[in-house]
């Protein structure tokens, strides 16, 4: 265990480490702070190969203590997969769908549920538009825990039904997320819970970071020229912008760093807003509306930390329209056999614009991020019929 | 390319390598064979665990020559998951949803869509209950090839949905798979395309082995002491028993054995009605039903290789009922947060019957396949609603 104390990200007030918590005094979320001389010293890249490729490997730069064991549903490495025929040989996507319950929220699941179970938490909540649920949800089953999920009426039916199935006590209601969120936290006040909210539970960073920490080895130590982000809650920007100056720190990699891109969706682009007007943070972005579920956050907690790695990078924030999103997704899986989901889509839709605004050129190496199954979301039906006693194979 | 020649797994008949191929001249199976002392000399245990843990670590004991990439959409090796609610610490799930398109089908496809477009196939086609034409399509995508479907009416919305996202012509048809698969074979007779069915192209069962080769690996060369397989066309449990052999072959296992369990639902049990009658093939099931879709075949071309395993192995076919299967999924995914998908939960509810004949003992360590992600199917609405202008947290 290589934690030294928990740090504010706005005020650096530092906080002990070995307990719960949620946002500092100033009302901003907490970074876990690790004796990173002491990984460096204990840590080497040959060990780190030789253990199972899945998210525990990297123990020495994860809060969970040692002698404790992970609530774990088994988080494998998630492949690198070129979309040729889309974008070369250099675009790559980062398939996060083949985590537990679909979705890259499990990564920061595991780690939240993991440490609130060491610590003896008994009912946790959170508020979702839908994957989050799904995986505190499979998490809190797996650690024996009472689970509280609030979301918004447009939520997907599947997030909703597998959060259920996993035992959880799931609620729809009439509002985006943030209101959801507004209930969650009253609720762990009154201390029905303990309030997972994304940023408002420093472990859930530490998981999502663990897309950073593999991708470096995967992409042997050497870091991408750019990476395009889903834009929520922006944990996983945050939280890969965080791991690589942890691997920077144990001398894993060098100074260079991928430029971040931060895509949202254009019926609800808060960051984007933000870093047009060059604003530290974002105000709240009203009557949002995207199909791309999973990035339909009005007021993201962290937007500070996203704008400030998306600037430090030399990368910006990007909007797409909902048709280019649908586009993207239908080209990916024609032509390269890859079913992304609509974050995955806005993420795709978000490097042809930046292809086209010269942000990124087509030999630089970028990695996109999909962050769901795109099995988790409904198609449109393109079958066609016939009548196996009367086919006309020429017509096939 | 340790390749010697392909068998048929009838008469023994041999076949020369290096071409496409479908049935032998008997109508049966063929077998690919290898040199496999040329396999043990060439491949050590240590060689393999230092390769990236996905399926094409296994080159040795594949079909693809060395110099041909394969068709790839990134096939990590699935992790093995304790049930250990359910079942206690030995009993174990391997995750074979992780794979491409989210079912153990994308193995079987990789390896057919991968040896086809080394021997210059541009059209294939297949019969399907849904997983195995999305993974013909989404890797014939990938390969570039025009990509035909024909499956039964009550095929999931999602594959078929799937499988025309990925440029496939997909056809819903009024049969069953069986008859789906008559049109298919005309359609190849006329040229019309190559015909990928189970078992009637002999590369398929390659890419499924690698279940059993990872399963060995997994479990440090010691192989459980019985598995429970969701039986439609048997190519996995066919193929789990030949890599077995091989494995045994080049030295990396001894003499023992899983038992080896077919697991179908009551709706459409012909294995199950053979294995108890004694024979040694299976008369085709009439009116086949049952909700888990991936087994509803009523009549399977590797009937008498799949009793033979089950026989050999000491193990036994299963049938369950539809209710169970509901209930095991259900209690799975309550009670340890992994939701299994409908054939899944089959193999959970054989399982639990297997017990209850004391086929199986709950100290014994068990291997269960759930064959495709848990969030492919429909689950029912469980979710409560709430007004976020007038929650009532007492009731929560």
């Amino acid at each position: 265990m290589f934690v030294t104390h928990l740090e504010c990200s706005s005020t650096g007030e530092r906080y002990e480490a070995g307990k719960p918590h949620n946002l500092s005094s100033a009302g901003k979320p907490l970074l876990v702070r690790y004796d990173l001389d002491a990984v460096k010293a204990a840590l080497t890249k040959a060990v780190l190969t030789s253990r199972p490729a899945d998210m525990w490997k990297w123990r020495e730069l994860l809060p969970l203590p040692d002698r404790a064991a992970p609530v774990s549903l088994g988080e494998p490495e998630t492949p690198l997969i070129p979309l040729t025929k889309t974008g070369g040989p250099n675009l790559l996507v980062k398939d996060e769908g083949r985590l537990p319950t679909g979705s890259f929220k499990a990564r920061g699941l595991a780690m939240a549920v993991s440490m609130a179970k060491h610590f003896g938490v008994e009912r946790i909540a959170m508020p979702t538009n839908g994957n989050a649920g799904a995986a505190l949800a499979a998490y809190g089953a797996r650690a024996g825990m009472r689970t509280f999920v609030i979301c918004p009426a447009e939520t997907p039916a599947i997030n909703v039904h597998e959060t259920a199935a996993y035992g959880a006590e799931v609620y729809v209601a009439n509002g985006q997320i943030d209101e959801c969120g507004r209930i969650v936290g009253e609720g762990a006040a009154a201390g029905k819970w303990f309030d997972c909210s994304t940023l408002k539970e420093p472990y859930r960073i530490e998981g999502k970071k663990v897309m950073g920490l593999e991708l470096a080895e995967q992409l042997g130590w050497e870091l991408p020229d750019a990476i395009f982000y889903p834009t929520g809650g922006g944990t996983g920007l945050i939280g890969m912008w965080k791991a690589f100056d942890e691997l920077e720190a144990i001398g894993f990699i060098g100074k260079k760093r991928p430029r971040m891109f931060a895509v949202q969706a254009s019926g609800c682009a808060p960051i984007v807003r933000a870093f047009e007007s060059g604003a530290e943070s974002a105000e709240r972005w009203e009557n949002a509306a995207t199909l791309a579920t999973g990035i339909r956050v009005p007021k993201a907690i962290g937007d500070f930390l996203i704008l400030r790695a998306v600037r430090e990078s030399g990368g910006a924030a990007i909007a797409v329209e909902e048709s280019e999103i649908a586009q993207a997704v239908e080209d990916a899986a024609r032509d390269d056999g890859f079913l992304l989901c609509p974050e995955g889509g806005a993420v795709l839709a978000g490097w042809r614009e930046a292809l086209k605004r010269n942000l990124v050129t087509r030999d630089e190496r970028v990695v996109l991020f999909n962050c769901a199954s795109g099995n988790k979301y409904p198609l449109s039906d393109k079958a066609g019929r016939i009548d196996l006693n009367n086919v006309d194979l020429a017509a096939l």
